[in-house]
């Protein structure tokens, strides 16, 4: 299999893949018992991929589901040699992947984008059309690889040789197309000689921070502790804790920060302890179009990840759950944005404005 | 088998029960899949128990130390008829019994008041002393009931019908020889016709919320919705929990409540959010030779705790984990301590005083 997408450079494994007429994936489920790749053809497979939690992570959503749009166009442009129709079949692939999850903007950033791409091209014929197609796909990973280095580098000021860094969920390598965005400042940190231990909540209910955190760091060789999501606190307030970085999958126009559950009470924590909390995430994360964060839908999952585990049942049968997938951290308790343009600031309404005008 | 002890009366099962020569309880740790209860006829198994969390929950250690230490006078009086050996001896047995968990004062408590019992009792023969250190456990765990239901009548007026109750742990029957603590206040709500629904912190590592408070309050056909600990604080900020009630395993002088791992950061977000946070807990837990919170010694639990989940592992291998069984929450945080003898307010560290007076 070739692969064609030179991203994730010096990193031990490639979250997402371009093989030409395939994508791969690591399975993300699997970690870290197994380390699983999985090939998809044809864009309902990347759709389900994402669905499913096989790819997770807003930056990674947006990277796969671009390929997914590439894999629908150069089938329909297999079956037809007329643009109309190309055209509209091609609304109905974006749509399918649009569907896949509903709160990460990224996946509907890069859907927008494939059909603007699709739109501005459509002069051609669907061959051309979408060759070009798999052309942005490309581009949109390699910008992100190229983002999560820029975070990297604007991030790592910010951190000391010495410091204890909290971080929830996972965004990190496996998150995005590149080095990560909250991990990609970390690295960003240790690339540059400081030292670093990483304290990772374990991120109930999907163990994204047990599983893939601390996965990704211990194969990178970066120092993690692996702490339950409610133990956070407790470091905090015993003085362990000295920065908190994550990521986000929707940040509002007014700097109101949507990511995984449990990030909300990290960030009232922190505030509580006097601890800097950070966001790093790309542009593409910024929804413009979203004045506040209350107004950014939350997606419940199933309530399998919360009463099972690793197969096996937890908790009675017929109980009822609530399972929210992401939670909003209000502004005031971020200190600073960090994008691959630069770093901001409250107040986030006129300092994310500018980022844009650049 | 008989039982002697009347306890838990109306419940659909029993915490811990005295049969004339053994302690019969129930295996928590196999809950909610299966309901065994193991049989202990000598104190060291007690002790392994207590260790092992078969029984767990600050009120019910110390109920079950108080058989563990019966069981020990009895087989000592077996082997001797001096009452020096059997003071000396019996010493012993309260050293094992006291080392078997660090935290809950409770514990502590009863083995010293097994050890003045046996001293007050020492003009007698060891068979004498045993009689008497019997019904003094006994005494402990009818003690214990009737406290869980005063705490439940004092705690039931702070509740509305329609609230719903955020808990955190297992603060219930399980936790206790009778209704609970925190679950005692919302068993006496519901008995005084209150409509009472419990939002339960699944609670890890351990899961005593998942895989006990929501058994229980099934099994008392009481309303319970089952969540991650990480969602409590987005559930707080959304309007959904009215008030919080938790347990504790030792409370300082000052009011300062150590309790499970997570508790922290709950009040916290109370605070945060403007909603009451009680603590429910006979007098039995307050410590009045604790001064402050960060005097109490915190337990850290094996790491398998963490990195293994129904005997299947989540976490690589290698992994560093911390496991701190326990946090403080700061008295500034706590609303009201709901005991036997009545609530406290701040400033506790009269009010706690006022306590011990009456």
């Amino acid at each position: 299999m070739t692969v064609i997408t030179e991203t994730q450079k010096g990193l031990a494994f490639k979250t997402v893949e371009w093989t030409g007429n395939s994508v791969r994936m690591i399975d993300q489920r699997a970690l870290p018992g197994k380390e699983v790749y999985k090939v998809y053809r044809d864009h309902k497979g990347v759709a389900k991929a994402i669905t499913d939690m096989v790819v997770r992570g807003a930056p990674a959503i947006g990277v796969a589901a671009g390929y997914g749009a590439a894999l629908g166009a150069m089938k329909l442009a297999s079956k037809t040699t007329k643009t109309g129709e190309f055209l509209k079949n091609f609304d109905r692939v974006l749509k399918d992947l649009a569907g896949a999850r509903p709160t990460a903007v990224n996946l509907f950033w890069a859907v927008e984008r494939m059909r603007r791409t699709a739109r501005d091209n459509n002069g051609g014929k669907p061959a051309e059309i979408a060759k070009r197609l798999v052309e942005e796909a490309i581009e949109i990973h390699v910008e992100d690889d190229r983002m999560c280095d820029a975070i990297g580098r604007h991030g790592a000021k910010l951190f000391k040789s010495g410091d204890n860094i909290l971080t929830h969920c996972n965004a990190g390598a496996l998150a995005t197309g590149g080095s990560g965005t909250a991990l990609g400042v970390i690295r960003g940190a240790v690339n540059m000689g400081k030292k670093i231990t990483v304290y990772a909540d374990e991120t109930r209910p999907f163990l994204q921070g047990a599983r893939l955190t601390a996965w990704e760091l211990m194969k990178d060789k970066i120092p993690v502790v692996l702490i339950t999501d409610n133990m956070a606190g407790h470091f905090m307030k015993k003085g362990v804790i000295d920065r908190i970085i994550v990521g986000s999958d929707r940040i509002a126009a007014n700097g109101d920060v949507c990511n995984k559950i449990g990030t909300y009470s990290v960030a009232v924590l922190a505030a509580e302890n006097n601890i800097p909390f950070y966001v790093a995430a790309p542009t593409s994360t910024i929804d413009m179009n979203c004045p506040n964060g209350d107004l950014i839908p939350i997606e419940e999952r199933p309530i399998i990840e919360v009463t099972h585990m690793g197969g096996k049942r937890i908790a009675s049968k017929n109980i009822k759950v609530r399972n929210p997938a992401f939670d909003v951290t209000p502004a005031k308790f971020v200190k600073a944005i960090i994008t691959e343009k630069g770093i901001v600031r409250a107040p986030y309404k006129s300092s994310i404005k500018k980022l844009f005008r650049k």
